[in-house]
């Protein structure tokens, strides 16, 4: 069951842009307001720790195992960066696109460095990149290092990034996670519920955070306080490390019904699995993010082979 | 009783942006020479502190409160980001608003580093801002950390906003706090008359700064200094956290009255209350900055249902 | 008595600018060759150490002061930052302007960090305000901090500020202070004459400079080293804290007829006295300065009410 | 026995950049796909240590020697920085060029500070010098030191590199070598994998790695998940110090059949014998990179004089 | 006896540039493809030390001493800063300048901080200056401090300096000192060498180096190595410290004719002598130098008075 959701377009687009940014956004949520978002840019994050050893599935050793997953499965859009969308892309030019601008790897550990991303790839390359290449790239995406000592270098690039995004008519996910010396619990529910609103002040669309954590406490009902800071900035949270389908997508109707997310970022729950698995895992999520599926439907599609 | 002030337009101003400047000067002072500004930029600066927990009014929660107020209530300007005005401001076009421009977290503490607010927006993309959105955007914003190891930053990035603004017929408002590893007393009156007088120097229209404090000291009387160093900028001081409706208000009279100010910059002792008492005490403070009443009628004024 | 001076224009003053170069060059020297700098750029430096306090006159704490002597007392140019200028400028237009580009407080000690003043105004800004405001402004400063750590930035800064000025048909003073962990005796002469002919070398048309210092030696005999180091680069040397006016005004006679500078620069000299009294010293100085007069004559005006 | 490799043009190169991006392509590779480069980049990297001194044949202490091996040896393309390019360009106008866009010195050791090698050219200045000059150059270089404190500076030059290239038709080969302090072992096989992954995102035509070892384990084994990981960019192996002919030739093949490596970068192991041993020994790498030829066949090569 | 050297044009010179490439090397070389250049840029480097002070003539207190040295001697170019001459160019217009475009101070030396000596002005301010001035301004200098923690900034600016010098007609000459606390051995001959491979890497018409020493080498037996890793960028030593003259000179016969070096870059061994003395020195050196002469006709020219 799909919901057709009346968008609001943030005052900072142009008149011009208004129904390009209302088609991708509609596109990416399958008009549901919902957003299932795969996330296949980890392999600067994680070099190749999430794509190759145990546990994993060995289609996950080659970088297009991403692609045929996004092709053949049920998302919302695929995030990615720009150089490897751009070797594939040729292909796989019906998959809708967000791209990641910014990364770094893990490392240098954050008792060594404060964490510091910056951006590789400028919006404008981005829309220069589109009309280019013709793909569907319906938005960009930037990390945010809140409480490091060089959270203000990243701060103005995520502002540049959206003002530039949205006089392109592009979608912008932010994805916010606290982190540096300075933090000493990254799953503080009142510290993430800042970084949420950390996003909504700088006008983002959406923003993927960590699900918030707290001994004795239903994660569930720690989100809510972190979904009414986003205000109309609308929460996704992050897949986090691999775990049981099950537990993952009750987890994922939780955090939407309870909790009041839009969605879900997922990267590492879908890939590490063999293409087919990983598809119908894709298949599963978005039944319950886009379609409003419960978690026995979504199951059921996961289980069928 | 409304006291209608003739405002000197600054030399940098030029020609062709004087009665714009001269327009939005008169309609945030409400041709008063005074500002009643309320103060909603803290969801970065404080994260979700001042928005969520015992002693905030759960209508605080929402960021969409923070408009609510803005639009009932009777003030001079509103201040917070672009992002957030982009978000809201199609449903709040009566609001005369003031964009924020720079921002950072509390997160990482002057004893680990010191402070560094870094610019966010370019005046210029506010100019586009206003022009795309038809806002009332009035004028801009920016917090120097005086004292810091990184005030080079902060100085520079104000002369240069200051400078924009005024060739775009915005006004500006400049937040300056000694902060920093250098800085052993911040409400010190003699150091905050060295801020005032660092504003006036880069020739900003407002200065807001924290109210000094001195042992055995009136407040009001040591800001007398504070306000002479500031010459034709114009001071108000910081509303600080929550207290009393009746101590806040006349407090704020004696700083007008006593010690110099031209008006308040008020945050916290107005949006942590619900809406309707919110908007009782913008129009009390605005009764005494505005329409130059005494503290027994702004009282009567907030207490009225 | 006053001496018609032939300037030599530099090189790198293009043609279209010379005579315009000309008419600055003499306005300043009153067509002397020397320089009576009356210096109001220290809100910053000093905060309102310099304006507020023990031994200062009250009419000192409102900037405007400072304005109002330089427009009835005699002087060559009133050097301060833009923004104040800004503020006052169009009721003092008939005071020559020198626009002092860049700026620091004076909270983070040497000890901490070493100093760095970063340029607040660009030229091309200080040419567009002189246009807009029609004041007379005829040239521009800036400080280096010699042998701080970051003593690069502001060379570089200061050669571009020199050149874009020449461009521009303004003149310019370098303040050089050799300053920063590295540096054992500012006040060396060696050190200072150092300075000197760093300011040659960037092709500065006047160098301001605190006069050097010896045991046992006379300070305007060391100042010949000094002069001869700067070249064709104009000697001023500062006017430092609050002394007599008498000993002030033999040690400016000794610096120019025994020590080869070509003018001074005083600040609190003049500032710190009331209106009156600051009127007279401007008087006395610049009667030395530019009328050549011996002390006598200089301390007759003073002391004349 | 050479194959005609069927190249994939990314989706960031221009329409009117295609068939210069596949000429260019086809040239360096001999339409086979591998590539044969020969590395003359070091005498910034390693100063004077690789070209004078035992073991070092005396042809070597020329820069010239470089380009007469270039020039008459059989090579895919030849890789040096612009600079060297431009001094001997015109004598040696049919050699197909790589310019190498960044470099460092070897003088800075890790423990003193992380390695940082920033662009000393940009594309840009590449594409006009390639039509000032005539000369066939077909792409550029960029190191990346993986894990050093400077990762952000290089990830960012990298990816603009590459975008920049492609605008242009270059072919972009990356150096990465995971370095700095928070690097324990620049050898590990999945850190390297991460690194080509990394290349991958980036989306770079070819990336060279040093081959990757571990204890007990096949060099060309452990090259598989490195060559996996790199997706569509292709892999080739950097020569390193310098090695017996044979053992250096049996390697290469192994990375090539076994590693699933498109080919080497190689300097030392030519450029450090004489003219006639060298380009005996480029002829013998290319027999087995572009002709597909085994280690026999290239030794006898590399043997007749 | 001058010897007409044919100079090849480095590949990065545009067509139409090169007769003035050509033009302005046959003027500082006097058509002999070697340089006598006389360094006037220390009074920034050394501030007043190498001209005021024991054992310096007191003609050398006064920088226009370095102009009447350039205008009465024989030399192939004078080194300065831009403001320097912009100072005295019109009273010197027929000396050919080269203008030195960075510069440090000696105040903070290495143990407190690695040297780092940034651009001040830019080539194509240097470009405007020649056309406005109508000085005979044949090319630029800069100097790069390899293996200093900063020698990154100093490699791109260098890299660009020469790009942008070539691209207007320019002679460039680097000055490559190692230095820095990476540095032990300053004038080892096997590093000096590698500082001459990174000016040929560069692309850099001259390298400007000291002569390399070793306990118990010939000076000169040494600097082969160096001017054999120069290639076609052409060497020229430091004069270094006051000595001898006789000394002087024969040292710079055999790093002519023994080391191969193409000639010298000398200040304090001119300039600390007399008006009269200095010129002789110039004749001398010239002699040597251009003209080929030996040792004791150069010492002839340098006695007769």
């Amino acid at each position: 069951m799909s919901v057709v959701y009346d968008i609001e377009i943030p005052a900072d687009v142009p008149e011009s842009m208004k129904a390009l940014y209302a088609r991708n956004y509609h596109m990416i949520t399958h008009e549901s307001g919902r957003l299932m978002l795969f996330a296949g840019d980890q392999k600067i994050e994680h070099l190749n720790d999430d794509f190759y050893g145990e546990g994993i599935h060995e289609d996950d050793s080659d970088p297009e195992h991403l692609f045929r997953i996004a092709k053949e499965g049920r998302i919302g859009v695929f995030a990615s960066q720009l150089g490897l969308i751009a070797k594939y892309g040729r292909d796989y030019s019906d998959i809708p696109y967000l791209v990641k601008l910014n990364s770094k790897t893990n490392l240098v550990k954050t008792d060594q460095k404060d964490p510091l991303s910056v951006q590789l790839w400028s919006v404008e390359q981005v829309a220069k990149f589109r009309d280019v290449s013709g793909l569907k790239i319906a938005g960009v995406g930037y990390t945010i290092y809140l409480g490091s000592e060089y959270e203000d270098v990243m701060l103005s690039e995520a502002a540049k990034v959206i003002w530039d995004a949205h006089q392109n008519g592009f979608i912008v996910v932010l994805w916010i996670y606290p982190r540096g010396k300075a933090v000493k619990n990254e799953k503080d529910p009142h510290l993430i519920a800042g970084a949420a609103g950390t996003a909504a002040t700088l006008g983002s669309d959406f923003v993927k955070v960590n699900a918030p954590k707290k001994e004795g406490f239903d994660p569930a009902e720690l989100l809510k306080e972190v979904s009414l800071a986003a205000g109309r900035t609308r929460l996704v949270c992050a897949g986090g490390s691999s775990t049981s389908a099950e537990k993952f997508l009750s987890q994922l109707y939780d955090q939407i019904h309870t909790g009041g997310a839009s969605g879900n970022a997922t990267g590492r729950n879908i890939h590490q699995k063999s293409l087919s698995e990983a598809v119908r895992m894709c298949n599963a999520i978005s039944a319950i993010t886009i379609d409003n599926a419960d978690v026995k439907t979504a199951l059921k599609i996961y289980n069928e082979e």
